[in-house]
């Protein structure tokens, strides 16, 4: 089979791959549990590819991967908060072990591409911001046509753009990154401060505090608690501020919201494009980026970063 | 002459013109207020070029003008807050007057253009970020040897990327823009602030608060007016927290400081690189890009217009 690639999709706690196609249909997938281990992650990408190749006659078929991760110019993850691989030559193993072309990117800039090439950002020419909304806040920048690869690779950490500086403190160290205001992990935060406070009567207040993730003040806003809306709402703009700075800095086409977090739909998304609008279009010389969901969810990394393969996108620098 | 163009810096109170060759270098220049009409600006933009022409027989040698507005993808300004045109076609104005190829960009990216060609950035492939500071703060961005234009030729705002949601009110309307924080008017109103609130004792209290510019607060730093060193302090590290953004962002080659603000040196610039050396490099994975002072001053904006006219950089969507 000729223009499909395998598109794996590494993350702190699952591992999605799935076969491609270059019009970014998803042939056939799986999904594992990410492994604790680093050695068992490269045999399970090893299995994947194989079972792929004897089942779809795809033995040659390129491997692009996706992963939650600071990836070096040459495939190389470097720093992996949830994840078991410090400076570690994943791009060379893979290459090495299986003997196929292998694209090894951040899985931010991985769903990105996905989204620029097929899904919500599919005909723009100009440029792209996306943000994946996660554990974490991750990004990826599409300009002319191409991923924003920075000079170590590195751009995109749209997640530690400064909101509020003197704020909350990010898993990266720093005070008020965007990640630290609006991230699942920090919705979670606001959950158990509110249910601490006794200022959530409803749902999410009947909850204990080690029970108090993303995902519950998300069910708990979509049934209607009041302090978890109002959760959302906040972390949405946050969002939000953080989209009108980079619409500041890069006037993009368009603006696609992505990640886990966006199953809040539009408790989350209707804050961030008010507060946006609000920076924004109040000095009324500018108009705003349409803000959207990302069109291919959850398979935004594993078909971005099967594309990226197909498409000859080397690993990071180009 | 050939290989040489007319470079006219439009400010809100100053207007630099200067004759420039392909290495940048200034043959000949003239300087005037800013006048408050329109038209009276027009008419100065005519006679620099009548006049350079005359004395240097240059008459179709092409005009790049910076100004310090929005501008349009036509050369048009949309929006300048301290000059006197809202939609105003001033590329076709002067190109209809003059009969010479014209090219009009912000004033900004054109000291970026300048830098980029013939200063602190010369000899960059990847990627340059530039911060004019003066009044405002304004930027532009370089990435393979071309600006980033956005979608509608309005990337570069850099001045109003979000640094403390909540904090003071940007000359833009909205709240802790690095413009409110950072510029020479943030500088003035920090210095106002500590005279009456009687934390100035030195030389910057001595002053009367209608006197207190940004220019004074720096003159009494540099003389070591404890005060004035700490608004300098302050105002530095906020533009080393938008810097650490936009590093976050787009992983530069360089990040070049300029405009009237930098007059400040190392009051200025010391604080910002530690500023932006706590949110990045604390995080143990990411090298600080250079934070450089811009090498052509004053300068930049009118070797840059010219620069962009020589290039052939077309009216701002290139």
């Amino acid at each position: 089979m000729d223009g499909v690639a395998i598109g794996i999709d590494v993350g702190g706690t699952k591992l999605a791959a799935g076969l491609v196609a270059a019009d970014g249909s998803i042939l056939d997938r799986v999904r594992y549990e990410t492994p604790r281990d680093g050695d068992e992650i490269v045999t399970i990408i090893a299995e994947v590819v194989s079972t792929f190749a004897a089942a779809h006659h795809v033995g040659a078929a390129p491997v692009g991967i996706g992963v939650a991760a600071l990836v070096t110019a040459d495939g190389g993850v470097s720093f992996a908060p949830n994840l078991p691989w410090t400076n570690f030559p994943l791009a060379a193993t893979v290459r090495a072990l299986l003997g196929v072309p292998v694209t090894v990117d951040n899985d931010a800039n991985a769903a990105a591409w996905g989204e620029f090439r097929c899904g919500a950002g599919r005909g723009i020419r100009n440029s792209m911001v996306m943000l994946t909304v996660g554990t974490g806040v991750g990004g990826g920048l599409v300009l002319g046509e191409r991923l924003v690869r920075g000079a170590s690779g590195m751009a995109g950490e749209l997640g530690h753009i400064a909101v509020l500086e003197g704020g909350p403190r990010c898993a990266c160290g720093a005070l008020g990154c965007l990640e630290a205001m609006a991230s699942g992990t920090a919705v979670a935060r606001m959950g158990r401060e509110a249910v601490a406070a006794g200022v959530a009567d409803g749902a999410l207040g009947a909850l204990p505090l080690d029970r108090i993730t993303g995902k519950e003040v998300t069910i708990a806003a979509s049934a209607g608690d009041a302090a978890a809306v109002e959760i959302l709402t906040a972390a949405g703009r946050w969002l939000g501020i953080g989209i009108a700075s980079l619409v500041a800095a890069f006037d993009p086409e368009i603006v696609v919201l992505g990640g886990g977090a966006m199953q809040a739909g539009h408790l989350l998304l209707d804050p961030a494009v008010a507060a946006a609008g609000e920076r924004l279009v109040g000095r009324g010389f500018r108009t705003l980026a349409p803000i959207v969901p990302a069109a291919l969810g959850d398979d935004a990394g594993l078909v971005g970063a099967a594309l990226q393969a197909l498409d000859g996108v080397r690993s990071p620098t180009d």
